[in-house]
């Protein structure tokens, strides 16, 4: 299987330009540089951007730094290579020799042989200043470039991380077999987004899921809004109660946390000590805890019980703000929260009614989480012909959603699903106050810069 | 890591209905139940629909699937167990032994001792017709019930793990360490679609990818042309030359490809047997050879050469037609060719200019695959600044692109990139005709039915 891999990797190695009097140096990545067992001489060529400059007498120091690991690797040359052209922000090749490094500050160092610039930086012009550390707002500024800098870099590579973990949560890689702990052993789809569509695979498949874009028209500027924005969705088959869904949101948030605390150390570390100080611990209170559940009228108790005064008084019946939500997440000891069988009337036609009365509320949870608030938002999805249809009737849907009737003419099962924002998720674990610096590329009410 | 999983496993097994007499039963999915290997009586509860009801003197038949596997559960039940409710079609759910089978059609059944109807089913409404082969335009019309199909649902556990073998092409699981093998060492990116926004990205991490919907306003009804598309776009820094690129899109489409053969063999083998006969052979072909090259400009004259008539004429500086790629495929003997050194003239201002003459051409790649033509286009980016310029001047874009010039400024990378649309992908292994078939919900023009 890997065959056709091997092949091109020779291949690749044939094309590289050969070094005089050396063998072809092998190209690697400053992650795998800095990672290297043996450093008896290897002849090795890294290319990158420079993120330090420092001359000395005899010697010149480079950082260079390709993304691929919070780290730089240092580049030690002989100051005959020093040019103005070495400066912060070029990108450059280096080749030569991988070897232990004589300072405490890291293990490895590259002796240059040769020293190649591939691309100048203008340095008066370049928005990003060498030996400063912007502030992310400031960085916001410039999309195209942010990047580059250690933040948003950790940001990024956090985020590819997560993104991993939840695609592994939901479907283990068959090259590991874990039956046992296999949640969804069945088909993962990245379809078009939306529950509805994933309610008609969850009719021939029983797990689903989808992770993908989501667009709404939110008319916000909040910290924690955007109009376009990543969502991981799931529908399960044969669920019995709201409980079967917690227990898959709560397992999602943990287990996915945990492959990025262990597979991201450093980056995360950076956010929890420079961006978010006092976020460490906050998330490890949250894991090690069981996540808390109270139903609606309960968090409305709560509400009228706070000796806060509230912007919007919390009443039965009105839906939750996120003052309400903030006070919800801290009464409960700043553990997630599951808050579930809202009013009937304030929910769509598709939630599964709960029959109680008098106050009719429908099977629905979200989970309210510190310093984000909603997380998740989920329900049991109404299964029952009759039921579905006076509801749909009452919204005036009946005709154009005959489609969504069908699935429950021909073999409907009881099924339930969720939703959970992938940068409200992002923003929970690293303590980013806002959602713009979690995304790539940020598109937000009267914003759409790239 | 996994505390978490099995905790809620366990809460799970409490949850569960308990069977009188017995310990709850595990439930099982069938693909689990087709694999158990020891089959000493013990209790399990499968839930999915009925594919198909046999009744005789004393015995029932039933065959359960719930989507994981192509093969369906045999369900031996006492004839008292008949009912009328007991159709294709209707949702069940099963409590039993699981036994090994008398019979030589499979391994396993499963002896009922409870079966309770889920959800029925109206079997003269519902529009999949028992023991009938619906063609695959029948059920186009379905969009919301055709993946209980055979058809369907072998496609679209495909179409799962291809985008899983996707994934792992470019971002190997952590857990399983393979750094000589491993292409995108650095993050792999879900993001916002676009080719101009994974260079920005480039600019920073070496080595990106994304997979995610595109749209295009295609005023086609082709049946390789969809309004919604899946992508998979890369962008890698520091190449060389087309032929860098080539070697991953060739990887790509090899490594995929042999994952998903290992990893939905059955599934796979419905779709060669039954909708595209002869495909196996076809596609072992393309794996086995080394794909070909040849330039736009070789291309032109073999078409010229043809004894075939085409509708548009061959002519240098014109784009290549369907029939055209259809022609060059065959001309290379059905082997997947890399058409390269296209006319600057006919492709976008990003693409970088060869400095040739007297017929200038820019460093694009178009891949050409039997059956359906262009699967991949690719190109080396214009990194060189004035180059650019220049370019973007001639079609008036420089005020619009100035954040693409500044790319350039400050350490630019010859980089260059790719994409695949993921559809066009599953038809070409799979010999699907109509790309509305490897999708699960199809949007084209005038068409939005869900």
């Amino acid at each position: 299987m890997f065959g056709a891999r091997c092949l091109l990797r020779a291949l690749r190695s044939c094309t590289s330009a050969p070094c005089p009097r050396h063998k072809p140096s092998a190209r690697l990545s400053v992650r795998d540089a800095l990672g290297a067992r043996s450093t008896n001489g290897e002849r090795v060529k890294v290319q990158g951007w420079i993120r330090s400059v420092r001359s000395q007498k005899e010697v010149l120091f480079l950082h260079v730094n390709d993304g691929s690991s919070l780290e730089s690797l240092q580049v030690v040359a002989d100051s005959s290579f020093d040019s103005r052209e070495l400066a912060f922000g070029s990108s450059v090749e280096v080749q030569g020799q991988l070897v232990k490094s004589p300072s405490k500050k890291q293990n490895v160092e590259l002796k240059a042989e040769k020293i190649e610039i591939v691309g100048n930086c203008d340095a008066k012009a370049f928005p990003l200043k060498y030996k400063e550390r912007h502030p992310l707002e400031y960085l916001r500024q410039y999309p195209h470039l942010r990047c580059r800098t250690n933040a948003l870099g950790s940001i990024l590579r956090i985020r590819s991380e997560a993104t991993a973990a939840i695609h592994s949560f939901f479907k283990p890689s068959s090259k590991i077999k874990v039956p046992e702990e296999n949640f969804f052993n069945v088909p993962a789809f990245l379809t078009v987004s939306g529950q509805l569509h994933l309610e008609v695979m969850s009719g021939a498949f029983t797990q689903v899921f989808t992770f993908g874009p989501t667009f709404r028209a939110e008319n916000s500027q909040s910290r924690r809004h955007l109009a376009e924005f990543y969502m991981v969705e799931a529908e399960i088959s044969f669920v019995e109660s709201l409980q079967d869904l917690m227990q898959v949101m709560e397992g999602l948030f943990k287990t996915a946390t945990m492959m990025v605390l262990s597979n991201c150390t450093e980056d995360v570390e950076l956010c929890h000590k420079f961006i978010a100080p006092g976020q460490k611990d906050r998330l490890e209170h949250m894991l090690k805890n069981n996540f808390l559940i109270i139903s609606y009228t309960e968090a409305v108790e709560i509400l009228k019980q706070a000796s806060q005064n509230f912007t919007f008084t919390p009443e039965w019946g009105v839906d939750l703000h996120t003052e309400h939500e903030k006070y919800l997440v801290k009464h409960c000891g700043n553990i997630p929260v599951f808050v579930i069988n809202y009013p009937l009337a304030l929910k769509p036609f598709y939630m599964r009614d709960n029959e109680d009365g008098p106050q009719h509320t429908v099977a629905a949870v979200d989970l309210l989480v510190p310093g984000v608030g909603e997380l998740f938002g989920g329900s049991l999805r109404e299964e029952r012909y009759h039921f579905l249809e006076q509801q749909l009737a009452r919204s005036g849907l009946t005709e154009a959603y005959q489609w969504y009737l069908d699935l429950r003419r021909f073999g409907s099962v009881p099924h339930g699903g969720f939703g959970m924002g992938f940068e409200r998720y992002l923003q929970c674990i690293l303590g980013i106050d806002n959602i713009k610096d979690v995304i790539p590329f940020p598109r937000f009410t009267h914003s759409c810069v790239l």
